[in-house]
């Protein structure tokens, strides 16, 4: 038994995943929200020098972004889901007369959201080498919450050596 | 016992990657294949703790798409592609007259399917922490068929340990 | 020089993650970039058997595709990319009589590229096993340039055994 432990524990010192969840308010209804240093801040705590990161949303009003932190940019994406799938829209997954499943307490009319998020992605990957995420200047990793404010989680996997 | 525990071990020390192929026979030209059952099932019997599990598409004419499974919602998101993408639109793909390559006997009509697909996702990443799916409550895993109905294969690769 | 290659070769047996970078020239200002035969040749090189391939660009005005390679498909996708975000349309992105931020000397009217790649994706994992990308006879690996022609460098991480 004693052995056996041993061997456990070696191998977790070779351990080539390590994960993160990382909790995060949002505070408007449409929101980019910016991980980046978070993110980075984890790959160099996790001492991976090759590899990639994993950053996974666990929610499906959400998505995550890789794109530049220009306010005026976020500002034209926003108003660009807004035109290409509007808000005012009908959908028929608010409408509580006909619908019976995964019904909450606290539904929220968030039909919009969900259907936005079809055209985002729920993880994106980043490759780490040396020690640092390969990156370019304007890239920037985003959670973008669709139908906030809310709490939500993001999880974080990196792997490699 | 013992020492079956400790060959286990070593195994898993050696083996990081875990490949699996899954057959889909799709029933609808636009359909939601929920496959999140199967893939939880392959990630315990991968007997991965940490690390995530990558699925990927082999064609063109699908997505992965990770939402919430409520029958109006996924009729929401077929009418959202469909009135963005319309299946009734020109698409010089599809014009026989002037195209000459990948050309095969059984040439379908689907400019319109490889289009939808321009805006999903050939693969996504879901991280594993103690052995199970970092997935909130909502999340699904779905091949998204645009192409329908026909035999599809999705890969799914997971690494860790 | 011998024992040199042989130190080499015992590394690479331990190093699960190989990191490339891709420099392309794209020659467009909406250009499709087939990126397959080179990723499949560093797969190869790699030497991993199992695990997978994480393609990611290091733009925000490109994004990763994979899809069919036929001319007239790809025109296809351009003509919707410019009907659902069209060229000319206002972003206040390009506007710099009120733009404060990630100002350079040459910047370029490129808030329709930014927008566009909001529905691409910045990164897509291709899986791995038994030597062989787990790809569909149709499916390629492209760049897609959004606001070329440009110097772009694609990050390549392969992990496995």
């Amino acid at each position: 038994m004693q052995e056996a432990i041993l061997v456990m524990e070696m191998d977790r010192t070779n351990l080539p995943a390590t994960h993160y969840s990382l909790d995060i308010q949002t505070d408007e209804p449409l929101e980019f929200v910016d991980l980046t240093e978070r993110i980075a801040e984890l790959v160099m705590r996790s001492g991976v020098r090759d590899g990639l990161v994993s950053i996974q949303t666990r929610h499906t009003t959400t998505g995550i972004v890789i794109n530049e932190h220009e306010p005026l940019l976020l500002a034209d994406m926003k108003r660009l889901l807004e035109r290409l799938v509007p808000e005012q829209d009908q959908y028929q997954h608010d409408n509580l007369d006909i619908r019976t499943v995964n019904l909450t307490p606290d539904e929220r009319r968030n039909g919009y959201a969900h259907c936005r998020a079809l055209f985002l992605r729920a993880s994106e990957t980043v490759n780490i080498a040396d020690g640092r995420l390969q990156m370019g200047c304007w890239q920037r990793i985003f959670l973008l919450e669709l139908d906030g404010p809310r709490q939500r989680g993001v999880s974080v996997v990196i792997l490699g050596q």
